[in-house]
């Protein structure tokens, strides 16, 4: 590694479990539909126990938006924890096979490798739980601060503040990334996680963020507003790049003085939007770091969005870059 | 008229004659769906004979936002011409009780009053074919001099540069409004007329105006631009406020330096769409001769826009100071 990545993520490395159910199994489970929901290990043996019919695919937020960035032909990298067990295994190759670059070295103890149990349910929304198993366990030795310090952007999933050790790693990682001069981003996750860690996120946009992703929902739980334009001026007063994504009505991408509103890339049928945002700033972090106009970041990240939405799974089912290239975006 | 009017609105005085037809009424008269096109006297008096179970009202854009201006409370007056007949008559009559002020001498001489013949087909789209008539009449000799330049606003509706003496006492009430110090605003009014008049219009953006209205495509016309976004740049480099209608995706509202993205106000079912822009001009002047912030001013023009598309008729079927009382607008 010679000049650096131009990013390198960070977030849970996690296995997507993946079935379909009827609503009845979510009334049965008491799954919250359409979110995320944290579950611990004996509720996911639980759950994987009573699904029907299931795929396996390497998954979590940050690594398929790493995944999506090396598709555009992007050169990252990916920091996250699994065991040295079979979805851990599966997990690295999965990921690699991708094309990031992935060493941290897996647990040889502790808890499992993260899984998310994902019920898919006849109208199409996913239902997901996350056990976060040795996602968990990321810590601040884990951090390769050379390579860090090298990389243009650190990426960061939210969900990671959830556990005290990751929350460590990333302080770290923020604090070489910043010494080094280089770019810190965030993405939001969800708007359950802004709740729970809403004023730290505050604090980390104040002071460390130079780029923060939200959702129109995660992006009014921030703020706590309940008016969009409320928050885009919240937005457009802060010194860094927001980008927000708004689903069918596309994104708004704010700096100071300067707002760009996107709208959303011609989709023909809406299978999936597990994903949108992880491609969206996949498309977004490859025109950051390749010296895009703001405009054509968020171009690059509706475009990458609408193509992960347009099948099922939360990754690019073609490549990103062939269908970048013919968009004439890059 | 001791502190002068809030907005004086200059525009087509013309008559709404309306008619339900089915598509094959269009193809027989050859008449363009959806749109507005300009028709002589002939033409007029054919589709008029043509109509069946027709309703006449006083309509004409910028008379149709005085009538919403003054809906809100505020305190319009309306330049225009018309002719001494009988839909002179009642247009004037119909101005009136709708509480703008009106004291433009009806024309003694020349073609009969303007009318739009608005075939209204089965699935809710108006087609438009107007008669200038009288309305190409107005002249720099109807500027009422004092009543401008005490007005806080002159409005133009950008159809009447279609005609050269409209537009000559365009050119008049714009040099006394900037004169005194007065602001002035243009609406483009459609497509067609935006590239009937591109270069003018430019011309007008650059030198005179404060204040711009335009939907999503009427702003593309004006830039030959394709891409919203790229069109909004154009207005964020602008010194004055822009106010771009988007339809069910709601309006952008820019100002140097300062973007509002606002939503359209909810609408329980669309019924017809036909006055959205003319509405939504009049909660935005209300607004910006009010005090209101810009983002107030947006959510003004949507809120008037969602009350008049949600009946037929181009004027608000209730009273839009108590409507935006409720909404805690003003």
């Amino acid at each position: 590694m010679a000049q650096g990545f131009d990013v390198v993520g960070m977030g849970g490395a996690i296995v997507d479990v993946i079935a379909p159910v009827h609503d009845g199994f979510l009334l049965t489970h008491n799954i919250a539909k359409g979110v995320m929901t944290l579950i611990d290990e004996f509720r996911a043996n639980v759950l994987y126990e009573a699904f029907d019919d299931t795929r396996e695919i390497a998954g979590g937020s940050a690594a398929n938006t790493m995944a999506g960035f090396a598709s555009l032909g992007g050169n990252g990298s990916f920091i996250g924890k699994v065991k040295d067990d079979r979805l851990g295994e599966s997990f690295i190759q999965s990921l690699r096979a991708s094309g990031v670059d992935y060493t941290i070295a897996p647990a040889q103890s502790g808890p499992s490798t993260a899984c998310c149990l994902i019920a898919v349910t006849d109208d199409g929304q996913r239902s997901m739980n996350t056990y976060l198993g040795a996602a968990r366990e990321l810590s601040p030795a884990d951090i390769d601060e050379a390579a860090v310090a090298k990389a243009d952007i650190l990426y960061i999933e939210g969900y990671l503040w959830d556990a005290p050790d990751p929350k460590a790693a990333i302080t770290k990682a923020i604090g070489i990334a910043k010494k080094s001069g280089r770019k810190a981003a965030l993405t939001l996750s969800d708007p359950f996680c802004v709740g729970r860690w809403r004023d730290e996120f505050l604090s980390l946009l104040r002071n460390d963020l130079d780029i923060v992703f939200a959702n129109e929902e995660e992006a009014k739980a921030l703020f706590e507003l309940e008016n969009f334009d409320d928050v885009l001026q919240q937005f457009e007063s802060w010194d860094g790049i927001a980008a927000i994504t708004r689903s069918a009505k596309g994104c708004v991408v704010a700096r100071k003085g300067e707002v760009h509103v996107i709208d959303a890339a011609p989709v023909s049928r809406v299978i999936d939007t597990t994903g949108a945002g992880d491609q969206f700033a996949a498309g977004f972090l490859y025109g950051v770091t390749h010296g895009k106009s703001l405009a054509d970041c968020g171009r690059l990240g509706a475009l990458c969005a609408a193509e992960v939405i347009s099948h099922y799974g939360a990754r690019p089912d073609v490549s990103l870059k062939a269908l970048a290239q013919e968009n004439g975006l890059i």
